[in-house]
């Protein structure tokens, strides 16, 4: 056994793929109400009816007991919303819990792990938790995966392909047929992460449910951080052939996930879905707003099927303290206004903004109109 | 690339070690208020007056950011109850994720987990999810570990120890001394697992707190789903040198690993820790009066600083259908009644049986009369 010393003599038990790993950073979280946050993607709008019922109906001794261990209740909505059995769903901790059970469960460590580049930068860390090596697909000219996404992913023989659709960071949307095709192709498991699909324009009638019937290496995720304005409360869901659902059903998953809270919020935020999903018409309403106003600024973005745009910060001065798009993030941090700056090269002159309010929405292109102006 | 094909012609995606595991069994959570449930160790006593409150504040618009991914109210709150720095400290979804956490960051897949035989099954299943074997002592005969124990560790090349205390399912408390002595000669993880500890006689003054400053190989657990009532929450905490907390909090931690309601109502809950207490002690005294009313029925019960007795069935007939434990167990369920019955041979005689309110208490003693007189 291996019992590495570190310089100050204390020993490091850390594992060696752990000890080199940074883990991930997660957007700012600010205790300050008066700071609009545009930075995490959150819905601007409060939970539905049936979710402030739930929480006011709230007894301290239910907290006493366990709580069901398979979370009926919940998996019961989740099936009826979609259409589906009950043991084709399993309730998670957010959506990040149901990435990390797919990738306990089907993937062995040393395992390779596909994905896009850029994508959710979360995949890269689990993987580095499980001791996985990444692929990763450069997407960055036209942010969806090329025809032959699939065959590369088989060639380097990827256990694992994880695909967010609408993609983050861009917004960019992936038809129906594409992802038909890939799952179709693709010898590993296929992840659908859903985590922006409530802000999809209905009229595309984009639905990956049907696939799951064709697909017995497809998982869908879902979570109620965005659309149904709970990021506080962690809760998601994954969809998928009962084979893949119950391993991590009644084996890998912590057996008392969900707490007795967050089942019941869950049921209550699905019970309200068409109340939440005026807030998603509102959205979408607000980031064609936010599009058209930010290229009449020289600002141009992405077309997002997502709540956030990634607009590129066109570098009108030449400046020795980093890109233009830092110094915009920093303008509006200094204006109470926080966006999503990221360091890696190829989103260097980029930020990633979530649409907020119209209220909140002016305000930013308000204070993006004083930056430029150099008050 | 293995792609295994089950018998009904579909790939099986799981990893070998997860296809060939079983999943821990919670036990029953029956939802029934009728139920005199004795079967989980829960406290019987609703949560604090500080816990009502928490939940009486709740605001619906609270729960559309993300939470605080550090948890650092709730880490306060620990490190003050404890006297220790806040980088000692990691806020987990009960003890199950912080049991999952230290074999995720600590233990390379392969590697060997001692623990006692029996001890708290979930142990085992987490071993198996990380495919790693298990080094079991049998402790069957005196309940507690010889003092060989930490050798054989050591012999096995034990990279984590897995050692609860007060001991499950019997009750029986480890002296400090001998955690101390354990910590300093083994060369693996000790992770001292006091789910139990607020159920520990005052007058015994156990406490491994100080140990903390000794031993950089300690990691001490604690949950709030019993002396605080509060099982239904999720919450739970560790306390350990920064070097070994660091890891698990800005690495392998899921990011948002507890909730904007669990932080909250896990601060109110040590703040109500002189409430909690009164329960501590009425389970004590209950505790007590259980043991020798079962021993005046002949019940032999062993000596318990936990809220449960372990408590052995003697055969008094020659029962064809089963040991008289079970058949006791399914006596008890037909009066309503929930007690944890193991099917593993060395608990095959015996039940183990939560300490309940003095009312439950009196009824599960007269339900075990009628049981005997073949009502």
């Amino acid at each position: 056994m291996k019992n590495p010393t570190r310089s100050g003599g204390l020993p490091d038990f850390q594992r060696d793929n752990i000890a080199r790993m940074e883990g991930y950073l997660p957007g700012e979280q600010l205790n300050d109400s008066s700071i609009i946050k545009l930075n995490t993607n959150e819905n601007p709008f409060p939970p539905s009816t049936p979710v402030q019922e739930a929480l006011r109906k709230l007894e301290p001794t239910d907290l006493r007991r366990y709580p069901d261990p398979l979370s009926t209740g919940f998996r019961s909505a989740i099936a009826q919303t979609h259409g589906l059995n009950l043991d084709a769903t399993i309730a998670t901790r957010g959506g990040d819990e149901l990435l990390r059970l797919v990738i306990t469960t089907f993937v062995e460590p040393g395992s390779t792990i596909g994905m896009t580049d850029p994508t959710y930068s979360l995949y890269e860390t689990l993987a580095e938790i499980h001791a996985c090596p990444t692929f990763k697909v450069d997407i960055s000219r036209h942010w969806k995966p090329a025809p032959d996404f699939a065959a590369m992913m088989n060639h380097i023989n990827a256990r694992l392909i994880l695909l967010v659709n609408p993609h983050a960071p861009s917004g960019s949307l992936l038809p129906i047929s594409q992802i038909d095709a890939i799952c179709a192709e693709a010898r590993g498991i296929v992840l659908l992460d859903e985590a922006y699909i409530d802000f999809v324009d209905p009229a595309l009638a984009y639905d990956a449910i049907p696939l799951l019937a064709r697909h017995g290496n497809l998982i869908i995720l879902r979570t109620l951080s965005k659309g149904y304005s709970l990021a506080g409360m962690r809760l998601g869901y994954g969809l998928a052939s009962p084979g893949l659902i119950a391993p991590m059903l009644t084996k890998t998953r912590d057996s008392y996930n969900l707490d007795t809270i967050s089942q019941r919020v869950g049921e209550a935020a699905l019970a309200g879905r068409d109340e939440s999903r005026r807030s998603w018409a509102t959205v979408r309403a607000e980031r064609a707003r936010l599009r058209t106003e930010l290229a009449g600024r020289g600002i141009e973005t992405l077309p997002s099927e997502s709540n956030f745009l990634l607009a590129r910060i066109p570098n009108s001065v030449a400046a020795s303290d980093g890109p233009d798009a830092h110094r915009t993030y920093l303008g509006l941090k200094d204006r109470k206004i926080l966006v999503r700056y990221f360091s890696t090269p190829a989103l260097a002159d980029r930020l990633r903004i979530s649409v907020g309010t119209p209220e909140e929405n002016s305000a930013l292109l308000a204070a993006l109109d004083d930056i430029r102006a150099g008050k």
